[in-house]
């Protein structure tokens, strides 16, 4: 029998081609394992606005975007043990997996074998449907993909770490970035903005590239040591085969081989960002040194707890422009020109009030 | 001042577009660490006629290419404590390197910081000019860059482990390919057929991937656990997420991501040939799984002093067709339409006979 529901206004895309408007939905009570929370912050992430327009095709409308949740335990359901009503907690990408496969075992349920339950247009096993997102009131997750939030951090400033955070987190963790490493960012957007903070905080040398020189000085307050705008060759060519580490954050097309060259023996570029069409490697690129270009994809349940924690210990957030629900169009294009330094953070708040 | 040098004949290409053909070059006499080596086979890698042609645009001529040899010990300097006259020994792609940087210091020459001296076409600090490869009756090499080779072995068949060989052993070892793991080889060519030979000996559940259904009983005779015709859609969908590893050993064009979509979360998928024009890669088919794009280039020389000892050991030796020198010019029209199996190895007692 499936779960009762209850109604919750939010935020949906109707179409293809129409603007985000309100709409009510329909969310479970919680059943023995779930935590329904009351959101109070949610971050926007340029996969909401694909999903929204149909950009990888694979939309179900409505849909209801947002992954970076932020909020407040209202109710547990009866078997629930790491949460009680109160608790700031938050929800990132995913809301369930398999849960056995051996991905999942390892903790890695990004990798799913069997392929993880998205926090919004997945097929919704509970009530039926597509799961529904974060630009919503109200959300009913397994406690087993609910994290804990510290109190010490700002709600707003924390939401976009539930997926800008953990997707640059998990491959800083993976390939062990730390001290006497020289660790490159190429990127300074939501995504590039928190791969500086943590790999500063890490204890790495950083290396912030970007194309424009306008942001060298925000790169510097974020935690870069260094800032080199790569449309100067002369300032690519001096750091030659000099990094440990490039983590790439650029979605648009970009020449990976300039920064693959960049690599010391035996160094990693890993990708977080996914350019939309194919981008051309040169194999000597790779041969010369043993490189290797590497991709990642968001993080783990307990990773994404590690870097929370993280965050909390050493005051780390995101830099957020909160906005009101009724202003995401606007956001959205703004975010198709980098216009926001460096995330939009909706207050929830705003939403049917 | 410079070692005395004495005339040794040699077969070398006199400019972009002309047959290679005799002519007779200067070899130094051996300094205190040097070895003397009268060359008794040497093998035929694509290397030699790309640079034969100028087909990297860097060719000083005239060359003398080869560097996949085998001779015995005519002579040796003062210093020398390695080897004595009389032994049978093997040159690779290198002859020399700084000595001193971190990858040196490490038995890494290949990835040598300052660059290592390739045995043709490297400028020679001895007597000037550039190096001369193994297509020629003598050479004369620092000890350091010189490797034993067991005297089990056929010394015909022996001569490609040099290039074909450790080129396909270090990726093998380097990411640690052994029993339990089911690893791909893509292409049978000189350097496919000795990572089919490596990777079962090493104990691994092979798959070889090859373009041409003809070559299938070949592969399974070489150690192929499973022969794949890369053109049947189906069944490279079968294998998909399954492999721990894949050896990439295809200089042609080819789709690399199909082969990336085969690997295992943390899988990698190593290059050793080196197609001309970058290759389009899919983010995503790095981004699910986290998968890993490396590159590898030919093997340090205690590895490949490794890499012999694993053959003597086990009887591996790579599959040749030995020619006359007058028939070089041939070989490599053959060469170039994959018409060897699997490698051409020059009896150099043939070279002023």
């Amino acid at each position: 029998m499936p779960p009762s529901t209850f109604r919750c206004e939010a935020f949906a895309a109707p179409a293809t081609d129409k603007p985000l408007g309100q709409i009510t939905i329909e969310r479970r009570e919680p059943t023995a394992e779930d935590v329904q929370i009351d959101i109070l912050f949610c971050g926007v992430c340029h996969s909401d606005l694909h999903m929204a327009r149909n950009e990888w095709g694979f939309t179900t409308y409505p849909v209801v975007p947002g992954h970076e949740i932020v909020g407040r335990v209202a109710s547990v359901g009866s078997a629930v043990t790491k949460f009680k009503v109160g608790d700031l907690v938050g929800v990132g990408c995913m809301v369930d997996s398999c849960r056995t496969c051996a991905s999942c075992q390892e903790g890695l349920e990004q990798y799913c074998e069997v392929g993880n339950i998205q926090t919004y247009g997945s097929p919704d096993k509970h009530i039926g449907g597509t799961t529904h997102g974060g630009y919503s009131k109200s959300i009913t997750v397994y406690e087993g993909f609910v994290l804990r939030i510290s109190d010490k951090l700002d709600l707003a400033a924390t939401a976009p770490l539930l997926c800008a955070g953990i997707t640059t987190w998990s491959p800083l963790r993976h390939w062990k970035v730390g001290p006497g490493q020289k660790v490159g960012i190429v990127g300074l957007g939501g995504l590039g903005h928190m791969g500086v903070k943590f790999a500063h905080a890490l204890g790495a040398h950083v290396v912030l590239f970007t194309t424009s020189a306008s942001k060298i000085e925000d790169g510097k307050r974020l935690g870069a040591d260094e800032v080199v705008v790569s449309k100067n060759a002369d300032e690519m060519v001096a750091h030659g085969g000099s990094f440990d580490f490039i983590l790439d954050c650029v979605s648009a097309e970009h020449d990976i081989n300039a920064y693959l060259n960049l690599l010391k023996r035996d160094g990693t570029l890993c990708l977080v960002g996914a350019p939309e069409h194919p981008m051309p490697v040169a194999a000597f690129s790779l041969l010369m040194g043993r490189r290797s270009l590497a991709g990642s994809g968001i993080g783990g349940i307990a990773e994404t707890q590690e870097m929370l924690d993280f965050c909390a210990e050493h005051g780390i957030t995101s830099d957020v422009e909160v906005i009101d629900i009724k202003d995401i169009n606007t956001a959205y294009e703004r975010m198709l020109k980098s216009d926001v330094r460096y995330r939009f953070s909706i207050d929830m708040a705003t939403l049917g009030a």
